[in-house]
């Protein structure tokens, strides 16, 4: 009962905040006057109300919050704000079912940037500003998890992470440090974002656009305000600067914030994941680019450069933006993207996936097994980086990246008796579990996910949570022995 | 130098003995009067002549075999055989390229099963004859393999088998124990195919189809002598005899061995990977059967079950004879078998892929990890059936995964730059790394691989070599580390 007190009282508190989170669109459906005024003001009110009932009435019974709600928590709170955001999406668009807009909104806040809806460029100013801000609210949401709330969890060998920001807090207690973290991380956050917004703003985009794609770009969402995504601009400076950004974004941010607090290059350098990512990326670059040009998909090796820098940058930083339909180039290309989508992005970004960490340890782990079978008595440690890494850590790295693995094939397989083809689904579910937003076929870069039905829906929605809450998070709240005791 | 002497002294002794294997053929040849004795002929002078050349020149230098040297031995075994064996073949059948005759020797001696022959029906029975003694003597090599060698040179995991059958032998020297073992695995292997070849010749086949058939069955190599498969036969009886035989040859041949000497089903019953294969493969038939009578591709739920129960059967134990093109079922069937193919044979079988207990161990593992979350501090081990697995074994078979996945990927892409459509490569390599046979639409049910340009076919043929050696065993020979000292 405390337990449940404790969980309602700060469920409550972030719904209230996030009832904060529509004075946004609110403002913008002023300006445009594009008539949604009304629904996200009662949104407001409903998300206020709810909230500060849910805190007032658990308020005598709460307590401090334990490790072990932290699954329930974190759990709840994205299952929580998704579904809450769902309200102006289904008071302002006629005919949106319940599972296309919790789908839509659950894309958002997991940053996966999959979309349901056709008409973007039609669509009221606010509804796609809405959409963007669930973006940037769930990319700083995934940054602070990441940074500060799983590494205690100990999820998926984060612990490897545990107190690498540190910095000035140094109080044990869980909920003085993830306030203190997430402050500073939100600085560094907003700082980029406003730094994006501009640049996006002089390579020629207009401001509401900037403001929403800088939105999209920071959390590594992928949502657009138009059908065509970045396709539509069909601009080599926006290309760039996006490209600029996406890349930045996919770096941990506390590499960020520490960079930032030294002014100094140094610790990027000192980040295996982000060299590792820089080398990856332009090695895939070169490959595929030359692989097109092989096949004179464009006529031209520059163009192909081009397309392939900006979406398979997009792709492997499981941002999700489009500006041609890789789908029709040679398959080696886009299967290639749809690879670095699941390892790419690093700890601490708003990426998804595996990530980088998690497949350097894997790959160091395997050379270490190849010599211990010719050496059975070496004993050789593994280093990522300067740090040395438990054998403790191995298993939960390991044991994430099999669970990931068994949760891409059962909800494939349940995609392919649902009724869609092997490659649309299995493309599908990548794009969602690694929150990167389009897959292939059916579900590829020309068309979206409004032709699922919603049974095949919902797969994806779970998808993208699971995702996103790095798999073990939610798996664990199926477990007996989570509930035992 | 010595080593070497040592390598050449073994690998010339057992290339003569493999001449003797020619004279079977011989024996086909001049009852069928079929023209091609002459070349098994000159195949076995020039395979004892070679061999006897080796050993002798060698004779002086050798010493005893060390473990680091088995490694070298086990790929040459499997290399040299299969490039002996390519004689009679591309002397027997016109036109016929080395790559496609070194495929066709190489999927036998690995019982991978996929071939590139058109025309079986038509080809000479001697030629038939020795690709289904291919089969079979390349199963009994892999279960020597797998019982006597893998656990002494601890590959992925394998140590955990080591001295399961000592049984008679306590000495400690490679050499005697590996005869000894040999020698009474070849007796449960040739019992059971005699019984094999009796049931098959009961059910109905012609003495030679019912020999062939059994080399191929209890080798699970899937090598057939007509075109289509067992479909040919069109016989229920038949299916069921080899439906039998194929679940008696996934199963660990020591466990068969021990329930004979001690004349007792217990061991199998002791046996976890007997259990759960028996389980896995039921459970599978029941929902499959039922999705196609959903779909009504039979009209009948009988009809349905009986097709499933063959080909999920073959497919899962990595046999790989055929008796529909399954590829026309719903996606999900025909990619739950291929996923099937992949963990359901037992270690020290004759089937292929990841093996039952290595599945059992990554799922335990991943139990344990998500319990380690919950309660840091204790401590769970790990059992399989009555053993306790050390955490050493765990990391050994968690690498073995990780390397046979990533041979996955980078065959997958291989074939995909090679211009294989990404179904057809994906399929084609899953079903050569896990010794299977078909895989599904270019090189699916109804066809074959001939139709895989030299490039693919080669890709395939490491693939499959890969896959019968533990993955491990080839890799460690590109490493470095292996070649120092
Ligand atoms: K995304
Ligand atoms: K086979």
């Amino acid at each position: 009962m405390q337990r449940f007190c404790t969980l309602s009282f700060v469920l409550g508190l972030i719904l209230m905040v996030f009832g904060l989170t529509y004075l946004l669109p609110v403002l913008t459906a002023f300006l445009y006057d594009d008539g949604m005024a009304q629904y996200f003001l009662d949104g407001m009110l409903i998300n206020i109300g709810a909230g500060g009932f849910l805190a007032v009435i658990s308020l005598p019974w709460r307590s401090e919050v334990k490790n072990r709600d932290g699954y329930l928590l974190v759990a709840f709170f994205w299952g929580l704000m998704a579904s809450a955001a769902t309200l102006p999406l289904m008071w302002g668009i006629p005919n949106l079912s319940f599972t296309d807009a919790f789908f839509e909104t659950m894309s958002g806040f997991t940053t996966t940037g999959a979309t349901v809806l056709v008409g973007l460029d039609q669509l009221a100013p606010s509804l796609n500003l809405w959409r963007h801000e669930l973006n940037w609210i769930g990319g700083l949401g995934i940054i602070v998890l990441a940074v500060a709330v799983l590494p205690l969890l100990g999820v998926g060998g984060m612990q490897l992470y545990k107190a690498e920001i540190a910095g000035p807090v140094k109080d044990s207690k869980i909920t003085p440090r993830i306030t203190e973290t997430a402050r500073l991380l939100w600085l560094v956050y907003a700082g980029i974002t406003l730094l994006c917004i501009l640049c996006l703003k002089l390579a020629g985009m207009g401001w509401f656009d900037a403001v929403c794609h800088a939105f999209a770009t920071l959390a590594l969402g992928g949502f657009s305000t138009h059908d065509a995504s970045i396709g539509y601009f069909d601009s080599v400076s926006i290309e760039l600067v996006l490209t600029v950004f996406m890349l930045i974004s996919a770096i941990n941010f506390a590499t960020h914030y520490t960079a930032l607090f030294r002014r100094s290059f140094k610790p990027y350098l000192a980040d295996p994941e982000t060299i590792t990512m820089l080398g990856l990326i332009a090695a895939s670059i070169l490959i595929c680019a030359g692989y097109l040009d092989y096949f004179n998909v464009y006529g031209d090796f520059f163009i192909g450069l081009r397309h392939v820098t900006f979406n398979l940058i997009s792709i492997a930083t499981d941002c999700g933006f489009v500006s041609v339909d890789y789908d029709k180039w040679p398959s080696f290309v886009p299967w290639w993207m749809l690879y670095l989508s699941c390892i790419t992005a690093s700890t601490g970004s708003t990426g998804g996936g595996i990530k980088l960490f998690r497949a350097l340890l894997l790959w160091k782990q395997a050379g270490r097994e190849l010599f211990a079978i010719l050496h059975p008595r070496a004993i050789r440690p593994i280093r990522i980086g300067d740090t040395l890494v438990a054998n403790k850590i191995i298993f939960a790295v390991l044991a994430f990246i099999f669970l990931y693995f068994i949760s891409v094939v059962v909800m494939t397989f349940t995609l392919i008796i649902a009724g869609l083809d092997p490659i649309s689904a299995l493309s599908a579910i990548l794009a969602c579990i690694n929150n990167a937003g389009p897959g292939l076929h059916q579900v590829g870069p020309a068309t979206n996910f409004s032709s699922l039905n919603d049974f095949q829906t919902w797969i994806c929605s779970i998808a993208m949570l699971l995702g996103r809450l790095e798999v073990f998070t939610l798996i664990i709240l199926c477990t007996p022995s989570f509930w035992k005791n």
